[in-house]
């Protein structure tokens, strides 16, 4: 028996999001129909992050058990022949057999691309979302100030039970212009469902100046799902990477 | 009755080209549907490069003739409220009523995308073209170089009838690298069907080794379709832009 780490980009424009569903498409089922080809085994995969239906990764990690003595660069070979150009490989490697890629997980970092040219370019649009306002980049940038730290996120989180609580540790809450593109990066602990979708979606009304930076923070503190911003579009959204204790 | 003319930027991958095409979606079609949705009248476009099925613009150019009052841009405002967000109008201006988008055209030029990255990237896949091979830049280039001035392309065009002949005049041949991608432009008053395409694939043979740069030019002067190389995929080629008397 081996665990095999697996680093994963994809588009998820194709994917009814990373966790498997009965007869829909999803990254998690096109993957262990794929390896369940290569081994012969029914494999499980698990994966650090169960991205939402249309959300993008550059750096999902995975992680499986098998019998199988096939190395991991040909793992890796394999699987790419196989797997659609949507969903890619970066890389395969053997790790110790008590590795867990959701568990182990120490921190995540998602970055989210805002376009706001008038005209969305046809090449982008997969992967941004069009907002073509005038936006106030200081404003926006003391909102995502004020996430830093260990909060109870509610107010940002898709509403319902969370049996591991809402609470969560922000080290990274910061947006980039390249105009016309805005980059958010937001990096913690953990995120709830929705939870980066529904944090720009109210910094931007701060940047439309829709909200003023201390509205912002009362709608943090209130641990209150309707007083939050929209929850933007999916496509927009990238869980850049993984972090865990030993890189 | 004013001429308008547009500017076009569109992703291909969802159209069956330029073209109008009984029960198909393209670019002609999808235009004039929402035209004659804007204007109320029976709306033709015309099109400065019918692009094949696939193949994507940053700046085709198209015109049409209306009998409407609404200004120019009002027109575009309309139109990509309502056209997908795959399809732009970048411009829409108002030309003289001679102006004809395809046979006012003294220049066209065209961007074909090559990925040499061992694992393609799946937000690049779309619009370029994996060829994970070592290739000789300066090979490449010198092959590119003959293919400069008044020459008969027949080698490089589909096999068929071309009532307009086969000679074409290029000024500009050349490939930048920016590794992994790799950026053929190619520039002239004209391209038959398919030649960007079977001219890159001829070059990629070259690039690897597999056809010298003196069986690249023999296979030019043979002026015979089945000598040249393979007629790569669509997905890596843009048509970049279209040059008039006045700009």
């Amino acid at each position: 028996m081996k665990n095999l780490r697996l680093d994963l980009s994809y588009l998820g424009s194709g994917y009814c999001g990373f966790q498997k569903l009965p007869g829909k498409v999803t990254v998690q089922g096109t993957l262990e129909q794929e390896l369940s080809k290569i081994t012969g085994e029914k494999v499980k995969i698990v994966g650090a992050g169960r991205t939402d239906r249309g959300v993008h990764a550059f750096g999902q990690v995975c992680n499986f058990l098998t019998e199988s003595r096939i190395n991991p660069p040909a793992f890796q070979r394999a699987l790419n022949s196989l797997l659609p150009e949507s969903l890619r490989v970066l890389q395969c490697t053997e790790v110790p057999l008590a590795f867990h890629a959701r568990r182990d997980a120490l921190a995540k970092s998602y970055l989210y691309v805002v376009e706001t040219a008038a005209i969305s370019s046809p090449f982008l649009a997969p992967f941004t979302y069009h907002f073509p306002y005038p936006l106030q980049l200081a404003a926006m940038r003391e909102a995502l100030l004020s996430l830093l730290g260990e909060q109870d996120f509610r107010t940002f989180a898709k509403a319902g039970i969370y049996s591991g609580g809402t609470i969560r540790m922000l080290r990274r809450a910061d947006v980039i212009a390249r105009l016309p593109l805005l980059y958010f990066l937001l990096e913690g602990s953990g995120f709830l469902q929705h939870m980066v979708r529904t944090i720009v979606g109210t910094v931007l009304e701060v940047g439309r100046g829709k909200r003023t930076v201390e509205g912002f923070i009362q709608a943090l503190r209130a641990k209150d799902r309707t007083v939050a911003g929209p929850t933007i579009p999916p496509h927009g959204l990238f869980l850049v990477g993984v972090l865990y204790p030993n890189g």
